[in-house]
């Protein structure tokens, strides 16, 4: 672990600091190029955007550029260290969208006193890029801070710690239900968590046909149901009607559970009391909710996931936000909308069903991958996961009214 | 005319829409590469940072990352035309930064409702960057704006309208007087416009020796004088206890004219009433307050410049800016000081009196370029100009108490 500290230091500070920087992608050699890329020709595209804002997307970066912003209110597993010290992390999800997307993406940090001043300034400064994504900012104010700017900004705002997270949840656990021959609709699940992303996981869920009544959330407290005085609003929107109270209570005969909650907080006796052939997604980072290792020991009839690359199944993010927005940002999308979350979602869920190139063996130091309990997931380096997800994302856009170009790319 | 308006359209549209991107300055292959720039490896970086915020500077591009913020308010010769049109220039401006300094600039365009949402909106990023060069933003705003920024952030905040512009003029004006047996503190100087461009200009003249009451400023009521109940709080600095009324009452005898007015503004027969071995910089852009072929038909003892560069003595801001920023951030100076600007004017000037290496005499087109009336002010394709400018400001900064680093790089 400290050899991993030393080198994650060294990388970040050799040859030079940091690890995403900008460059010219025109020409810069002669007195006319100048002349072109700033005065006087920079006058022209100018006045184009002047008579037309849509001319941006034609003559500067804006189309392809996505602003990574944090106010460094919940880093990592790290939680509130402020606004600067998130920014290896916001430079890191840049770095993540131009490696796996070719968007150009930049991180801003954001110092604020009230919410309401974090979503004037960026608001503010929207239409400087093609979208906004949101991260590392704690619950529950990310949920009007996201809401606001949704309302606000021309261009699409999307918090990944909620939305990213409970896309590719939500498509490991259709493949995973489809595979122990159960579905959604029926399923009985326990969610660990209740927190941004446990919400937005839930969320989408339900709008994959989960039953509203057949959740269990539980925070800190427990259970979290309707005779509660404590809850905020969007705990709210889970308060069950039951009488269950523990986590053993609810854990008797559920099919799902999905922790986004703390390391070892799902006991293996707990596990014992799960439906046959459960589902258990410990999104808990580094350390999950329970060891894979125990896990199977107790149920060999379960499929696992975490949030580990280490282990079978990683639930990662990365797997959604850049494709998410390379299809969006392509037809000029002004928002994700819950039809684009779900075709992303389909889209996951597809790749995983096909052979896998040699290449992606190759990278993830796998013999083989074929669907399965041990390979719901797409891995993190699948070349298909670009096109088939924006594709299917911009497709939504269109469908559902909010593209702002008829046709989609061709990523052939 | 249309053919550079065409071929400029073009340039920004084709192959890609704009002139800069993001590009990745680590590795990115294997697993492993981005387990150290993302998750876990991530977390190391951020632990330093929280620590000790200088760290920022280790870790991340912050140290040589400037944004390029405007609101759009005056663009270019173009008037108001709003944050979103302001693009490609703020882009261009982030592409000049990149192709003779080397700092990776990103530009940012705001939209605001007051001034002081304005500053709000920038304050609030500020720490993302280690500088702000402020950009075409309307006067008499700009100077508010700019004071309160200087004032707020930790990093330093240029305008670079009104002291890039300052500088260069400064320098070459300085050069000027040389060649023509005049000093500054004798001159008797007058200024058409009371912009931001003009006032920094004179402000900074003064402090390398003008004496403000043999300055005289007009604006379009004429000339700013004492008895005037008109004045913005910046033009009251300027406000002369003269009888004196007209352009031509002040040019009688004197020895400096400089224009940052509008075309064809200053007329021959005034031209004409100026002292012997007169010096006119006439940087109305693209057309100057005089032609310089009838100027020099008016008066043969005249050393002349304008902002045109198929002219002799282009006075351009890009001899300045991209080197002012490298000097500060090289030395983490919390502010860009008059100590440093007069810095950089030295160094401008020294540039211009020393032989001309062969590229420059390429690029510019010119056979010879020899310190004298045709060539007062260095050309901006020299490469001598960043490690001179940048060490210079450096040193000031450091010498003058603003520098984070007690020592500048060697740029040699």
């Amino acid at each position: 672990m400290s050899d991993l500290r030393q080198r994650a230091l060294d990388y970040h500070a050799k040859p030079t600091p940091g690890k995403i920087r900008v460059e010219l992608s025109k020409p810069a050699e002669s007195v006319d190029d100048l002349a072109l890329a700033y005065s006087p020709g920079v006058a022209e595209p100018v006045k184009e955007i002047a008579d037309d804002p849509a001319a941006a997307y034609q003559y500067t970066a804006k189309g392809n550029l996505v602003a990574v912003i944090s106010n460094g209110t919940a880093i990592l597993g790290l939680g509130n260290l402020g606004p600067l010290a998130s920014k290896p992390v916001m430079e890191g999800k840049a770095f993540l969208f131009k490696r796996f997307a070719g968007l150009d993406a930049i991180d801003i940090e954001v110092k604020h006193r009230t919410t309401e001043e974090f979503i004037n300034t960026v608001a503010n400064i929207a239409d400087t890029f093609g979208g906004i994504n949101l991260e590392d900012i704690k619950a529950p104010e990310c949920f009007e801070i996201e809401r606001a700017l949704v309302e606000r900004c021309k261009v699409p705002v999307f918090h990944d710690d909620q939305h990213g997270t409970a896309i590719v949840t939500a498509a490991g656990m259709l493949n995973a239900l489809e595979i122990q021959g159960k579905n959604l609709e029926d399923a009985k699940i326990v969610c660990l968590g209740a927190g941004a992303a446990a919400v937005a996981c839930m969320e989408l869920l339900i709008k994959c046909g989960a039953q509203r009544e057949r959740i269990y959330m539980l925070d800190r407290k427990g259970v979290i149901h309707t005779r509660r005085d404590d809850l905020t609003e969007h705990k709210m929107l889970f308060a069950n009607n039951t009488d269950k109270r523990t986590l053993d209570d609810v854990m008797e005969g559920a099919d799902i559970f999905v922790g986004v909650s703390g390391p070892d907080l799902l006991p293996p006796e707990t596990l014992a009391l799960m439906a046959p052939n459960p589902i258990v997604f410990a999104c808990s980072n580094p350390d999950p909710e329970i060891r894979p290792e125990l896990a199977h020991e107790i149920r060999d009839d379960l499929i696992m996931a975490t949030g580990r690359s280490d282990y079978p199944n990683q639930v990662n993010n990365v797997l959604c936000f850049p494709f998410i927005f390379r299809g969006a940002l392509d037809v000029r999308a002004s928002q994700i909308n819950d039809e684009m979350k779900v075709a992303a979602v389909e889209a996951i869920r597809a790749v995983s069903k096909e052979p896998v190139p040699e290449e992606v063996l190759k990278a993830s130091k796998s013999d083989s991958l074929v669907f399965g309990k041990e390979y719901i997931i797409p891995k993190p380096m699948d070349p298909r996961l670009c096109s088939r997800i924006a594709t299917a994302v911009a497709k939504a856009a269109i469908e559902s009214g909010v593209a702002g170009l008829e046709t989609p790319p061709d990523y052939a």
